[in-house]
């Protein structure tokens, strides 16, 4: 490595970012939005550490998250510990401990850091990724998944973030189906990527006795209308049936808040989820194919029901206007103390200057400001 | 370790906790107080990553944070990483680098978390340290430390943190005056540790021909205008002097704006100052060891003047009143939905219902609600 040469003083490692002003404001502000909008439903906020012992972070709903993981030794008890790719594991973890005797339903909120090693899905490029979300622990109901989804649209609405669609899935549906069907084993594979890549052909090769099932399966993903019109009167075995009558009740709690969400249903899809049991949710905006936010029904570490859903608020600021700079104002070394105290107090930043005369209007104009106070005097920066 | 028993799940490693609510909602909400303090004086946001190369990290001013740094190899360049102990050295190497051509004084503000390896001062128990800071780029004058130490006041003030005193200090007097005293280099050990533990007999002792100036040094520690007015009157030489010189300078700079401040120097305290090369100061709540934060003055990775002020939130909260807790509504499955945003707008929290009827009035008298909503009827919870 000494034989290296040495890197740019300007180079991070790859995924991982400066943001500068106004894009660091603007992520600041989103949070903050979000973060009210949760509180507003009785959301209450906490913040786990951004470290824990791989041994309970893992042990819980985060095993499936081991490879996304960096770790390091703790010097104190030799332990390792994992810096966190993800904060749901970590409430599912309070749920059962410091939480556990909080009165049910428990709702939270957070906003913080994690870090994983490499970004989850190929379009991604962070491995910093701020995650904003909320979990609402205990019930297990359509009722409650509709809730988190309406929270959350009602988040991305105060953010100003239009044309999102919310996409239904069902993890465990197909592998329930495939189970009760009998497929065998070595068929599996097979048929679980014809299915991930939506491929008809080669869900009627390898389908056997549910080729056609499955093939109506395929063409029900759509809009949820849709969808649940032709779920309905699909012939399915007890326990694939009862998981897609929840996906279906779901939809109708949905739409009893809001008729008027774009929401899409595909009962096939199943990749991409580490721990969840129910149904689950991906935010898209309108033309993007990066995920605004994910959530979806899990078990806490005591196996607890829950259900949460996750924004990311780095891919969701570059979707809404840049936060509003303030207006700038100069002050001279004589500027009036309570004049400058009065301008700040109305929105205004006051840039302490360092000169006066000709310099002072030179070095306003150079940071930007619109006027210099002298005194209780203003100049236009011309 | 597999011999080991199980973790309990409650167990963080020392030094990371979860905070709960209203904690988390304080320390959140003293971050956007402090936040906006430094925006109304033109400090603008900017976000650095929670990790960096560590050849980078540590090239400039983060030299001296090695030891407190945890490391981990990026699997895509084999480059070790280090999760940064501390975000000044971060805006040295922006301003050096992206920010390079930014008009100057450059003015910037930041809130994040960091993690030491150990906890940095004895009375302290956190490893996950949240900084929220303010670093001034380009002026070299006592009107920049004062303006840095100002703007801190007015944030501590907002937060309505009273009882807090700032002691300025100047780390490289003493060994610039040992230096050019030509006090050996044999004896400067002893005569460190002694003015370190202010031992006034063994800096008589270890002192040579700088006994009588050390030990008028040691008495003149205190208030800042004792301290000026003893510090004035010594004989020093030149360069000791002129460090001193800019001390007494940056008193009066900061009288001119604060003359309310409670303002200590000590002109001897050189101890636990990592990259600093100016006056540096240390904020303390009255009757509290902890500090509340600390800064000064350093050089940007590409040696240009610059000076900061961090401070510590999580300390900070624990001084200030509770978040106040929003009011809590429960709503029946019935309840208006036009009513219910009207109550959020209006600062209350809303809380989803699962129930109805007498086990409505149940779950909201456990949830902490004020009343129940059922239509547009309120009852109050009995």
């Amino acid at each position: 490595m000494t034989d290296d040469p040495p890197l740019s003083p300007a180079l991070l490692p790859s995924g991982f970012v400066d943001l500068l002003t106004p894009d660091a404001r603007t992520e600041a502000e989103g949070v903050a939005t979000l973060m009210d909008v949760f509180a507003s439903h009785g959301y209450d906020r906490v913040r786990p550490p951004l470290m824990e012992f791989e041994e309970t972070y893992l042990a819980g709903a985060g095993a499936s998250l081991a490879e996304q993981s960096f770790r390091v030794m703790d010097p104190d008890t030799r332990r390792m510990m994992v810096l966190r790719p993800d904060i749901t594991p970590q409430i599912a973890r309070m749920a059962a401990t410091r939480a556990g005797g909080a009165a049910r339903p428990l709702r939270v909120s957070y906003a913080g850091t994690c870090v994983v090693v490499a970004p989850v899905a190929a379009e991604e490029s962070g491995r910093q990724v701020m995650q904003t979300g909320i979990e609402l622990i205990g019930p297990d109901s359509p009722q409650a998944d509709a809730e988190i989804l309406a929270v959350g649209a009602e988040a991305l609405e105060r953010l100003g973030v239009t044309g999102v669609s919310f996409d239904l899935t069902m993890p465990p549906f197909i592998p329930a189906l495939l189970e009760e069907a009998g497929i065998p084993a070595s068929s599996r594979p097979a048929l679980l990527r014809a299915l991930d890549r939506k491929d008809a052909a080669a869900v009627a090769e390898h389908g056997g006795a549910l080729s056609t099932t499955l093939t109506a399966l395929l063409e029900s993903s759509g809009a949820a209308e849709h969808a649940v019109a032709r779920l309905t009167g699909l012939n399915l075995p007890p326990r694939a049936r009862a998981i897609l009558d929840r996906l279906v009740d779901t939809v109708a709690a949905i739409r009893e808040s809001r008729p008027d969400l774009r929401l899409t249903v595909d009962p096939v899809e199943f990749r991409g989820w580490k721990y969840h049991t129910g149904v689950c949710v991906t935010v898209f905006a309108t033309g993007r194919s990066e995920e605004l936010g994910r959530g979806g029904r899990y078990l806490c570490n005591d196996n607890e029901p829950a259900c949460g859903l996750t924004f990311r608020p780095d891919v969701l600021f570059r979707l809404i206007p840049a936060a509003a700079p303030r207006k700038r104002v100069y002050l001279a070394p004589d500027a009036d103390r309570a004049e400058a105290a009065r301008l700040r107090a109305q929105g205004f930043a006051t840039i302490g200057g360092f000169s006066a005369g000709p310099q002072a209007m030179e070095d306003a104009r150079r940071l930007g400001c619109d006027f210099v106070l002298s005194g209780l005097a203003r100049t236009d920066v011309s």
